[in-house]
């Protein structure tokens, strides 16, 4: 791409809208210029991924992320900021664990594997078994204890590529990975193995929660990376495979870890909130960087950049970073249950968990009761979005936030670009360098603009 | 992000379009599934890229990239291909180019430099001289003979950060790259250093090609990566600077390059085509990647994806990968003079040659006599594109269809996101790894899915 005079014209944001006024227009490319030249979170993530690294829950760098960003709200300016406990469930993975499979006459090889977040470990000299694979849970029940007991149940379902929207594909894929080994357990099965959840083909096991039902016994779960996952599912195919799996993985203490709360008091209606946030923990390998440290920074980038713009709200603007969302949301929950008991009122809540690519969309919900209402005031908002490609719609927004529905305020998920985000989640490829600057920053500018427009017309 | 019940809503393709018919949803929704399956362009890329690599014009491997593109569009089964003849003027980098400065009491630093594209070289002992900043062209012209003879001259205006569209920024700041050389060369400098054409603060220089004006002396032009610029800047703030620049490049012989034509023969129409393609050669750093080896590899895709659904076109489909878009745009001017020889119209014709990031836009333009209409046609898809994320817009197609123009048919370009474009742009940085599988299949996809509609519907 050489030529100079070819330039595009469709995404340049127009500061003449029809339906909002021009000082709208102008705050917001004001937040956009500010974001693009000012903006601190591309920094605050670098130390978050780098001097302080993965922020597992109940980890001693979970409670570290947790002062550096009350102390980074503090800097800001903020009115208050405060530590918020909640108990979490503890996990530990251990430091040995490997997944060997033994197939043809003596051969072997060892397989990228993570065990899935708080799986039970194996007995000290591990599990030897033979390897059955399913592409369902349905299947495990259709086989039945006979085929099932005595072995390593396999699930070997691929996300589905041909959704557009890879979010959607996790969906249809995660099942296996969540209850796998408990319904493999129920028919007398040793472990469970599940394909990683990712559209690609490559190395990268990539872990996330399990569940265990406790009606069945307790059995290690863990994942594979497709690749090796389609060299299993091959091998199976012509011969039997069996597997040697040790793992050291178990849950530890109940901890109390911290949410970190930071807020500018509104001006005229200090009782309406507006939220934003992400969730500060994340899992032990990687840096935690798309999933969710861009959620985190960001959040606080939006105070830095109505501060920096010099914006003064009528409302309350909030920046909530959560603790405890990979495993257990301990600390949504606790803080939907202070607020309620507060008689707070969320007008909106704005979570980033989504990763830190470029800005697609907002998601809407809400309570049937005020939604339409709400929804249709900020439709009147749609265009000035539109023109930073950013469109709106209705779905789901972030799981943090989630518990503040009964408020019956708006709940709204920034998404982004949704095809580069399985390349990293939960994996150790999830680390700083894998965010790209502006992607980060627009998306911070995108939250910092709703909430000026929530904040200066109500909702 | 761990639920698996709040699953995104708004960018699923629907199948229900209100302005086109069932039929067309499923063509492009099989595209679509095509493409994300049964792709081959990720894998002719990592060929072209890492087989092959940097295809500069004139060199040895730009027409081994030729033969490869050639027999891959034999391997997809179209009916004809050719490799089109084209003049180059080849241009040498030469092997050991090093910017030096020298400041304070003897201390002294290199700078990460490359010689810009077509820039002559320095005597070979080198040139050295002092140092002098200026912000554009104007400011040369402004001081003057007396401020410049016997110096250096350094553009440091950088790409404005606070355009959204990263191509805006560009295109506002490379004339420094472009002219300044001969702008400094008629007050009598020595030689020309430019801030390289990115928005980010990074450690790589930028090449591209220079012009000189046949009335001034020609000398030599580098680009400094950002980093270094602003270290330089810095330095003349407060003292002298003097440079010591060796560099050998300089113009080679005039080379013939070919251009690879492939074609589905259309069975109604045959003689309205409709042209896809990008542009062949790169810089000689690199690996031409997303500048234009995915605009190269997306093009066959097309003819690939179109058979492997088993669509026969009405008209006729080409597939024109071109030579020299980089310094000369020989391909793309002999293109255009055969085919108005041959007295062939171009019904269409869409570039891709803005990286292969995530696509969000096809930029459309014409002749003015027959745009208004041929415009208004293609707006009655822009519904089922949006499903896709992919919105409708006037403005610059590509450079190497432009010499179309007057056949009067619609020319369109294919716009991805730019956010990461200039993260590689014409460096060492521009290589394989940096392109995501699916963006690349997803503006495949949306180039074969719009050919599609026009073949069907005529325009």
């Amino acid at each position: 791409m050489r030529h100079i005079f070819l330039l595009l014209t469709v995404f340049l944001p127009s500061l003449v809208f029809s339906q909002s006024s021009d000082e709208d227009a102008l705050y917001i490319k004001n937040i956009h210029d500010y974001a693009l030249t000012k903006a601190e979170c591309h920094e605050n993530l670098r130390h978050i991924c780098k001097e302080i690294g993965p922020r597992l829950s109940g980890s001693a760098s979970y409670e570290s992320a947790a002062v550096f960003c009350k102390n980074a709200l503090n800097k800001i300016g903020v009115d208050t900021t405060i530590l918020q406990p909640c108990t979490v469930q503890s996990w530990i993975r251990g430091n040995n664990e490997k997944l060997t499979i033994h197939f043809g006459k003596n051969q072997s090889q060892e397989l990228n594997m993570l065990s899935l977040g708080h799986s039970t470990g194996t007995p000290e000299k591990g599990i030897s078994a033979e390897i059955i694979e399913v592409q369902n849970l349905d299947e495990v029940k259709a086989i039945g204890k006979e085929g099932i007991a005595g072995k390593i149940v396999f699930y070997n379902r691929p996300m589905d590529p041909t959704q557009t929207n890879t979010f959607r594909a996790y969906g249809g894929a995660v099942d296996q990975r969540v209850y796998g080994a408990s319904i493999a357990a129920e028919f007398g099965a040793l472990a469970s193995i599940t394909r990683s959840m990712t559209v690609n083909k490559d190395d990268w096991p990539h872990t996330g929660t399990l569940f265990y039902r406790s009606e069945f016994p307790k059995i290690p779960g863990v994942a594979i990376s497709t690749n090796d996952a389609d060299l299993l599912s091959k091998k199976l195919k012509k011969e039997k495979v069996t597997a040697k799996l040790i793992t050291q993985s178990r849950d530890g203490a109940e901890i109390v870890n911290h949410s970190v709360i930071g807020e500018i008091r509104g001006s005229e209606f200090p009782n309406e909130i507006i939220l934003v946030g992400g969730h500060l923990d994340s899992w032990d390998v990687g840096e935690g960087a798309h999933d969710d440290g861009t959620g985190v920074v960001q959040s606080m980038e939006v105070l830095h950049l109505l501060k920096g713009i010099g914006y003064k709200p009528k409302r309350t603007i909030r920046c909530v970073l959560f603790a405890n969302e990979e495993s257990g949301l301990a600390g949504g929950t606790e803080y939907a249950k202070v607020s309620n008991e507060k008689n707070e009122f969320h007008l909106a809540a704005i979570e980033s968990d989504s990763g830190g690519f470029i800005p697609k969309a907002f998601n809407f919900e809400g309570d049937t009761s005020t939604f339409k209402t709400r929804y249709q005031k900020v439709s009147e908002w749609a265009e000035i979005f539109e023109a930073y490609g950013i469109l709106f719609g209705n779905g789901g927004s972030g799981a943090d936030i989630g518990p503040l529905k009964d408020q019956k305020g708006l709940l709204i998920g920034l998404k982004p670009d949704t095809q580069r985000y399985f390349d990293y989640h939960h994996t150790n490829a999830d680390v700083f360098e894998a965010v790209n600057k502006r992607e980060l920053e627009l998306g911070a500018a995108a939250m910092a603009s709703l909430v000026y427009l929530i904040d200066k017309h109500g909702l």
